[in-house]
């Protein structure tokens, strides 16, 4: 019998596929072709019915669905560790925003450049991304060979992108015209938080997310500070006064949510309002310890996201697994809490649930080909007992040996074939010292 | 002028010396000798009056003190990942114990090898260790080139190692004596827990300290349960129980100290006790939140440390500090708390005094020549504005790229001088087959 032609084959040790059955395979093979999963199995079935154009033998190594970043402002990599060990409000506003104010595209799509030459070195292969002058990250995505939602963070007042509302519309607008037939990039509609908007923004926002059909992202709930100033200024907490305004819903992913009652988080399962968990950055800031427990519970669509370089300080998906997982532990005082295989799910298939991004997030035929490898020759993921446990606990982006976006590498064994590594790395150094002027200029 | 003569240069972009100053040199130097650092500076000047036997140019690293394991059972690694998610009483009495009653030397040997080249792949030079059949341990870092304090785990029950007190205390004996005169390997002894022992064993094991002079290991304060146990047994809360027996001093390292009374901060102050955090083992196993910010305050003398990899999982001391300065923030809902400066002296600094081996933990003249250095071009590290954050935040093990014992390469660019890691590796995986057949012979 001949075997049938595809573009790529893979064979790793591990194959971790995190479909419905949470298979993993020994010894496996994944067939690829036209950037799509075309069969995943045994390596000797796959072996006998594909002929792979390129064979990617990995030997040692762990393949998973590459992991998706629920919640990020790539392009912050340019300020990461500027300033730390600060509150919440002094920090962006002292330290944070009166740098974001001078921000350039070109230093926005340098930042996100770097990001995801980042995010694919320690496994992340599609990102939801908020921050101003978008465009230049979807470009950075876009060059990179990455997976992401952006949108133009929206306020209720100007930014270097856009004078007004109407202005803020039209640069959703046109990003969507740009990107609508794009494979990878796709829009979704931002506006940035309750404190920072105004209720006719919200549903304005909302009204275009429906109209353009495309998601909805927004920051709820990330502490109680947040939930005062709603309180007073609306007379309701954040989830009630969103869903007032009919901005909870499938379409909607909320980040953070860490201040939450139980009638918020039956709120947020019954509308199927997404939510992207961000445990390094709500600890970094002293937001809080996020419900994740009693999301999960109660039926919360979950996901787990790095938020920007500055509260984090990196974007390391692995990272962030294992510190939601032991702080939800210790939160409960309950080691059973957030078992590494519930955490794994986050960073995979819930991650494109908030992406609502259907055919990524698990290895199954006929799903996008994002995958990655990580090195099980490495003396910290040695010896192997389970898998998910590795990946969870054990595993740093360190570990990663090779990432993959839609069938194309994008980061292998120390390159990366889609950047000029070299140059990006002199244009950062340049771009960082611009940054420390202004942050010095700014009276540190 | 001529140039005196040593063993090797070292130049790297940045220098972190941890020195009482904490200063950091731009385009450094160190000149190592006979094991030693001989001189610290800016290149120019340690290239002008030293010549090296080599030169090793780490260009666009960041060099820091090799970091300090506070507390772990580096043959623990074997078991890394064979049972998570579990209550601790549960997971060590069901899991643990079995598989540990049957262990030999050879395979405590093994799992140690491994552990040390995790430690050194991820920038850790010195570790304080506690184990059955502890003289194996001693030998896997011995022969990988690391440096350790080494100690038989005293039960007041048999162990493979010992039928009894006496032959506890003359394996201590035999193992000081055979280590006595090592540059890189010293004895401690190690009384295991105040829930494992008897008030008699805990005093003899204090005296046998004392007799050679050497330091002694605990767990103290671990969790509620053993305070409730031991105030059952012994009618006072762990710190007061051994202080009642003279065991707090500054001898003395405990492990954990997670419930603890504000009396008891003051009284380990007071006396001088190290104390060893381990944040990533007290969240997994849910054992509770230790007050590191209230010890500091109080002067208490504190180290960071991984814990066995069954608890972790890994021994990446660059996660622990990210986990133990995000954890403080969080628990204390100040974001001030546990700056990246406290923690990385903790990791530095503090393991030295843990150890009570002056002469580590920092980069100055004398002092012996244990350095790391972080690769400053991973994506995840540009740009780079405060070298401390990075440590802490930012960067993971991953990102080391050369590890220094007394002045010999242990780890660099994924090699590992002073092991046969293939060899280690094929090893490694024959013992996780007999470890795995064990715990399924568990009734697993």
């Amino acid at each position: 019998m001949s075997r049938r032609a595809c573009d790529t084959l893979i064979r790793a040790d591990r194959i971790v596929t995190q479909n419905d059955e949470r298979t993993i395979i020994e010894d496996g093979g994944i067939a690829i072709a036209a950037g799509r999963i075309a069969a995943v199995g045994p390596w000797m079935e796959i072996d006998a019915a594909w002929q792979g154009e390129t064979v990617m033998n990995l030997g040692r190594s762990m393949v998973l669905p590459g992991l998706v970043n629920a919640h990020t402002h790539a392009s912050m990599t340019l300020m990461r560790g500027l300033a730390d060990d600060l509150p919440l409000m002094e920090w962006i506003t002292q330290h944070i925003f009166p740098v974001e104010q001078k921000l350039t595209p070109e230093l926005v799509r340098l930042g996100a450049t770097l990001a995801c030459c980042e995010m694919a070195r320690t496994g992340t292969t599609a990102f939801y991304d908020m921050y101003l002058m978008e465009q230049a990250v979807a470009e950075a995505a876009d060059a990179t060979g990455m997976r992401a939602v952006v949108g133009e963070v929206i306020f209720s007042f100007p930014t270097p992108a856009y004078a007004n509302l109407d202005a803020a519309c039209d640069v959703v607008r046109a990003m969507h015209d740009t990107y609508r037939n794009n494979d990878r990039i796709r829009t979704a509609v931002m506006p940035h938080a309750v404190y920072t908007t105004t209720p006719e923004l919200l549903t304005r926002t909302a009204k275009l997310a429906e109209e353009l059909d495309i998601p909805l992202h927004i920051h709820l709930a990330e502490t109680t500070t947040e939930t005062a100033q709603c309180m007073e200024k609306f007379g309701k907490r954040p989830v009630a006064y969103l869903d007032s305004l009919g901005l909870l819903s499938p379409r909607t992913l909320a980040a953070h949510c860490v201040d939450l009652t139980d009638d918020e988080i039956r709120r947020l399962a019954e509308t199927g309002t997404r939510v992207a968990h961000n445990p390094e950055s709500n600890m970094k800031l002293a937001s809080g310890i996020a419900r994740v427990r009693d999301m999960a519970d109660a039926g919360v669509v979950l996901g787990l996201g790095t938020d920007g370089a500055c509260s984090n300080n990196n974007l390391d998906m692995f990272a962030e697994m294992s510190t939601c997982a032991l702080l939800q532990k210790v939160a409960t005082m309950d080691p059973t809490v957030a078992p590494a295989q519930q955490v794994l799910d986050m960073a995979t298939r819930g991650g494109a649930a908030c992406l609502n991004w259907p055919g990524i997030g698990s290895i199954e035929p006929g799903n996008l080909a994002d995958i990655t490898a990580l090195d099980l020759d490495q003396p910290g993921l040695m010896p192997m007992y389970n898998p998910a446990s590795h990946a969870v606990y054990a595993a740093s982006g360190g570990d990663v040996r090779m990432t993959m976006v839609g069938g194309e590498v994008v980061y292998r064994d120390g390159a990366f074939p889609k950047v000029d590594y070299p140059a990006l790395l002199a244009e950062v150094r340049s771009a960082a010292a611009w940054v420390r002027k202004q942050f010095e200029g700014n009276g540190k």
